[in-house]
């Protein structure tokens, strides 16, 4: 029987542990982690950064994002698709949009640990890190294509693929 | 000219004053406020509730949301059109979805001040609070209405009207 | 196999028999009575008033009406977002809209009985009724909060769920 | 200044006179006549059928169309995507409901006059007459395509032209 | 396990034997052809017509479709819901525009066969072909409703059933 | 006035000339160029890939992309939210499809030049380019966000800018 608790979740009450070397944390209450969100179009995320940290360039293909800073300072920026940059330092429960499907990015520039709370459009945003996505997919794109792309060499797209899959 | 200040927000940064009697303020970064929401189908609000404070039943009818405590503890619960109460005490963290279009409130059962914040499914969201929209809108309903609707005499809705409009 | 008869229904072809203490009765078309209107968004109701009854104020969370009068003479009205009531009598073959999510209300303000045929934009629209909402929802809402909102005593609270729930 | 007149419309009040040979006639309270349905996406049609009257095969293009008899008895049917009719008699209260961009039809196999409300789930969901569309559009479709379609001679779609223009 | 190959389809790469008395045949990639495209709100079609071959009028009731003329010469049209005709001759390469919902045809008129591209708005956009429709549906529409519709006799429409149906 | 023409384009008839270094040419009829898209859905473009030519990895955020090989023969692909390539070989004649907002892409593999056409789910469906997008983007994103996401030290980051703007 449906309660009142299939409609809350504390999947977004406790920080996470940050392992990754970029320094940051993605914690993401979407359908498959609260089911309640079904048919309704929106999900949460709560971002963790270290200091320093940095939420890598990356795109969510089903929704935008309105990203509320409650606590720190991000430098944050999309780029459009007029390749132009948007981007500026924000502050302390300071929002910021970022449109669907546009790559964007979030580094803590501040003091001290950031934490971002995310509303995302879609009850599956999904997301899509692009340097992963381009060098450390599953299978491998063809080397051709990210050495044009990139206007780099074999062994440099090699190279890229190594530290970027460590990453 | 377009800048990435359009996209960011710093309209609920800072808690406004309570002053209203039933002890909650909600502030909400709609696309009136935030012109950059426009056609993104999201807005943010900020609650601020005092110590018992209420944010009374009320309905969106453009938007669900979905609930972020960031401080506090709240009873908070929505009514479907069965008439059901889904209600439930949630704790700093966690989060709570309100459908759209149903009646719903918040209740401040901790100690000290509470703050959520709350992604809405709707850049114009709008609000219509139940006891005002009934005994305080303008001009007003036929008191026949409500005195058959709420089973009451033509006394009883006069004083509701009166107490109810310096809520 | 599917036939003609699958779309078309009988559901609102008689009045039903009022027994509510309001005097109205609300028939309803919607996908769980009328199946092929699954995915059409679309739903069609009959509402009957007894002389001087009332159809009290109540929400449709998910769709729109749009409220052809049959016959008779209703006082109708609605509750904006902006506190504003829009409330006028219309007569016979008259059209009225109420949006979506949005309080509202008929009263039959003519001689005799009155029938409406109201087209709702969604194939399971719902109905809150506010008061039966509020003041006999099951199980019952905190009286603090209705205590607070509606600025009464609790034994006042306790006397409208009373009343209410026998309407 | 918006008031709730906006709201309603005697559009539809009066049966319109029927001078057409088909013995029918739409009158249709789209978002052009009724201006406060821009964005609800529904309209409402009063169609008045003398006896033996035919609304002849149609489209909506925009919309589908859920069909409330008000009054007399109706054979109704619509042709769908593989070809089959899906057509019946409905009587007096019945509703009848006419998927989106189908082909159908109404005519009044009862004694007397009849009277039908739509519900159209669009603000303008247009019509396109089609025997008249092929036969009477401004400027004509060139012959061949007439004569292969409907697999006649010229002098036949010319004769068509002639007679279904004045229908 | 979802592939590469499931995002693919030869459905269209190949013309199919031109059989119809009509001079044209339509291969649609529809969802159900090409499972990929569900949800995903997009068809593709190639349309192949002999020298003189027509696509007869016909209405897609769930898509628009944008043609792209691979070879050829068409002349192509649409009539709108004012009965309009909006018709011209393309050649290869270029565009044309169908709205959705509206009667539209393509005839070759070039020397040669003609192949045109055709992308559809949504994944099962359906066809209904109005001459077959109306005079050869399984069962037959009441002659009555044809006859004037048509402004013919009883005995043009039996005629019309036979050659509809054997084109 | 509205005419045929004004629903049919010629954007698309001719190949462009290919000057960029990664040897492909995307010419999009949008609503920008072809205005009858307008409120439609769709859009459609023609790529032309000189031998060897690359279409280089990039997002289309506001639609999904049906591909349709008019001629030639393309190695094609995408990466998902799960980091997974779905990538194959494609002949003439065939489809593939590219969700929307993921990161795509297609090569050449074939001799001599090909040519594919493209139908997009919006009238404005944009592109990202993603190299350009993270090294070219004006103004330049800090290089260190650049440097944590890839793994490289500054002084690759600013070779990988000079050489990627002027592919």
């Amino acid at each position: 029987m449906t309660t009142a608790d299939d409609f809350s979740s504390a999947f977004l009450s406790k920080p996470g542990q940050i392992t990754s070397k970029l320094g940051s944390l993605v914690t993401l209450a979407n359908v498959a982690k609260f089911p309640a969100l079904n048919t309704f179009g929106v999900s949460m995320a709560r971002v963790d950064y270290a200091e320093g940290g940095l939420n890598p360039p990356h795109i969510h293909p089903r929704g935008s994002e309105l990203l509320y800073l409650e606590k720190g300072s991000l430098y944050v920026g999309f780029i459009t698709t007029e390749n132009k940059l948007f981007a500026k330092t924000i502050k302390q429960g300071e929002l910021f949009l970022f449109p669907k499907g546009l790559v964007h990015f979030q580094l803590n520039v501040g003091e001290g640990p950031a934490v971002g709370i995310a509303a995302l459009t879609s009850q599956n945003p999904g997301t899509s890190q692009v340097a992963r996505g381009l060098f450390a997919s599953m299978p491998a794109i063809e080397s051709v294509v990210l050495s044009k792309a990139f206007q780099i060499g074999e062994g440099e797209v090699k190279h890229l693929r190594d530290v970027i899959a460590k990453s």
